[in-house]
């Protein structure tokens, strides 16, 4: 059984379908459409190549397919890392009219992503997302980057995918701690734009954490219509595009602080979100009642709902060297309403203090 | 004394002035004017900086400037150089407001506008090419690059800066080597398509190799307006761009077998452009006489006309990794006739083959 919805990212030039349903790694064509390179490197990594590589190189049909298997984890979204892929990109003499696959979730499709960015200033890559997350988020909008010791994403590229292959059967296999962490990422486009949504997430909570294909399948594709809308608008994130950031300021400075990996990125941004909510309760945009609904929700979907112990002193430390620090101004991403965010550089500083006090242990 | 000529690379939204002329480094406006940003880092290196650092720092008014002073040479335009770089943006807090300055040869022009390329996605640059082959070459066209121990510039963007600053002074310091390596550039732009340049290069050498600024003012103004016609035209290297690597695909065969730094860029690239003048002859495009007045042209330069002792199955292998292969073919630059210059995937494989047995020991 197969079951396809195909939206498209309207870019111009560089638009791009995104494919999402079941089944779809054995759907040849899906691959080989896009694909016009006779060489195509697969990039993925140790987790997911046991259960996808095969399968996918089987879908490359009769082009001349290498693939490299990275170590699984953050910490390993690094320069060291893309250098390993450069290495075989040489090694088997990929020319500009290769092509390069991305297997995993988003710490492979942000890396192979910038690895296509920068090999010989750019080659076509597809993006095939196996985590919830990568498929909401990090597969649409051409952002690519690895991280800097000092800071996550510091070193990146805006490059398109040519197609991005979202298959919901690759959730089978994604663990419990992260299928929750993509459901972060689903509730903030619910937060930040479509308070519809929000209803429709708190009666189908239940039947996502429960893998329910039809469920996942209408999460990630409104998502992606959310996220694809955003990015048309605003490709080289000048400023509607940063309301996809709520929470991660926060969050940023969550993984920074506990070390790449230990706080899975959508948990941080889940924590994040709630800072921001709390903070704009009490700036008097969000009432109580709201605040406490986007908490439930969260909390529903297993997500922290707080950061773990850090000092406000450590948050304002981590959060001015955040890329939407503008000219030395912090900029925030905040609620007016559950639905309606806003990217503010104007809010009280006395509320980010409040906010920083209330869940920061010995907070300056 | 200051005589200042200003061109306009034509590229929409990113399009940018190139000045040239004398006395700039001191002309404050030329920076500040295109560096809104509060906080500039220079990126140079050790040869230039007893030179020109305070002279640009000083130029940079009340910025907040930095400087990371880099080791001299091309084996130093690695993933590893760029990231002390990138670990001096983390350390003084550059956000996505911030500039950088790329001041010295094309090395430095290529890795800070690299990482200008990508740092946070990107953010503002400024080239202050330091030697003729970066004024007349790679600071035009938004080029940037790092070299692979495998291949050059085999990872890189293209990033258009916001201004060049072109200061003749600057090549009173430059060896005589280099200085000749750079005219192999000019005589290039005469070579592929402007048969009047090389009548003047031709008459102008001895007052070029005697460093008169006027002539070299006039030398890099006719280059860099042939580049930035080309460039304009073709800003993503489709197509009439690639005419600008005449010389090169032999060229970089010669650098990578020499190992970087051993020869010079623009003495590799004469050696090309004799050895693609050489196969245009054979083919039966140039005439005997032309191809020995580009030869001719070239000695007076000070500027080798054979490459090194090397087999031509090397020159075969370095060739296939060459950036300008596509899908598998070897595509050349070839002159139909001096200042006529075509590129080409359909020129007779004799011709390569008999090329190389002219050129090089124990041909295949």
């Amino acid at each position: 059984m197969s079951d396809t919805t195909t939206l498209h990212v309207d870019l111009g030039s560089r638009s791009y379908p995104i494919h999402i349903g079941t089944g779809l790694l054995d759907k040849s064509p899906l691959f080989t459409d896009h694909l016009p390179a006779r060489r195509v490197l697969v990039v993925t990594n140790e987790t997911v190549a046991p259960h996808y590589l095969d399968r996918v190189l089987d879908s490359l049909g009769d082009r001349e397919a290498h693939s490299v298997v990275l170590p699984d984890g953050e910490r390993f979204k690094s320069l060291e890392t893309a250098m390993r892929v450069y290495d075989s990109l040489i090694e088997h003499r990929f020319d500009r009219g290769s092509a390069i696959v991305a297997l995993g979730g988003g710490v492979i499709g942000d890396l192979a992503g910038f690895v296509a960015a920068t090999w010989q200033r750019g080659v076509r890559y597809l993006q095939v997302p196996t985590t919830l997350l990568a498929q909401v988020d990090s597969s649409v909008g051409g952002k690519t980057a690895v991280n800097h010791p000092g800071g996550k994403n510091m070193i990146g590229a805006f490059h398109q995918p040519r197609c991005v292959v979202a298959d919901m059967d690759t959730l089978d296999t994604l663990p419990d701690r992260e299928l929750r962490a993509g459901l972060a990422e689903v509730i903030k486009y619910g937060l930040i734009r479509d308070a519809g949504f929000l209803d429709w997430l708190e009666a189908n909570m239940a039947a996502l954490l429960a893998r329910d294909k039809p469920a996942l399948a209408e999460a990630v594709q409104r998502s992606c219509r959310h996220k694809a809308a955003v990015v048309a608008e605003d490709e080289l994130e000048a400023g509607q595009r940063a309301l996809l950031n709520l929470g991660h300021t926060f969050g940023h400075a969550i993984e920074t602080h506990t070390g790449y990996g230990a706080w899975l990125h959508g948990e941080a941004v889940a924590a994040g979100m709630v800072m921001a909510g709390w903070m704009s309760m009490h700036q008097g945009w969000l009432s109580e009642a709201d605040f406490q609904r986007l908490e439930r929700l969260l909390s529903a979907a297993g997500l922290p709902v707080a950061p773990p112990e850090m000092t406000g002193q450590r948050f304002r430390e981590l959060m001015a060297v955040d890329k939407k620090v503008q000219d030395g101004r912090l900029r925030l991403v905040l609620l007016r309403a559950l639905g309606d965010a806003v990217v503010t550089d104007a809010f009280d500083p006395a509320a980010l203090q409040a906010t920083l006090a209330h869940y920061c242990a010995h907070a300056d």
